[in-house]
């Protein structure tokens, strides 16, 4: 896959949302990167859309961005977003402020309109 | 892999100790396998040795036993080992009672020579 720019190269004020996919792998990668996480607290903190599906909602509890807020997730990660201080449901889409989760592939639809519509308000 | 019986199969009483190997993809599924996260739960109430390395020690979290117990694991999952109150430390291997964890492959001799002297002990 073509990639547009490394995490040096980008800033949270340069974009209007953030999406991290998911994929077993890519999370558990992305965690290592200080700097990725660096970018998701630089997004929430500017309470700009972040979103994400599957596995990828793990990595906001590497963000500490979980306490307190409405989330779902992939099954497996669920009780890491509980302990997190996050309360997990289970639902196609969970929009709680700036932050929108999905459980799995099949929510695609929801999490994609979702996305848009945080874009166009 | 050969595999000797399935989980509805065997029972802790049966066995002197459980080891969980790691790997990224191993663990994550393993979560969704109630019978794999009780079967662990009854490693623990027995007391007998619970051995488990890299990715592994995060089933340790689904089985809720970590809270107040000193142990370690692939940086990956570590901050989900806090989130459960646990004492992470970064060690080569970590006894804490009956639970004995490692970090990564490099680890793989003091990890298996602190199985073998739970064993023996």
């Amino acid at each position: 896959m073509p990639v547009d720019a490394g995490l040096e190269d980008v800033d949270a004020e340069d974009f209007d949302a953030l999406m991290l996919p998911g994929g077993q792998m890519n999370p558990d990668s992305l965690q290592l990167e200080a700097r990725a996480i660096e970018l998701i607290e630089d997004f929430d903190e500017a309470e700009k859309p972040i979103t994400t599906i599957c596995h990828g909602p793990w990595l906001l509890v590497e963000a500490d961005i979980v306490e307190g807020r409405i989330v779902t997730g992939w099954p497996s990660i669920r009780t890491d977003l509980e302990n997190a201080g996050g309360e997990v449901v289970d639902e196609e889409v969970v929009i709680d402020g700036n932050i929108i989760t999905s459980r799995k592939p099949d929510d695609i639809p929801a999490f994609s309109k979702a996305l848009i519509n945080a874009l166009n308000s």
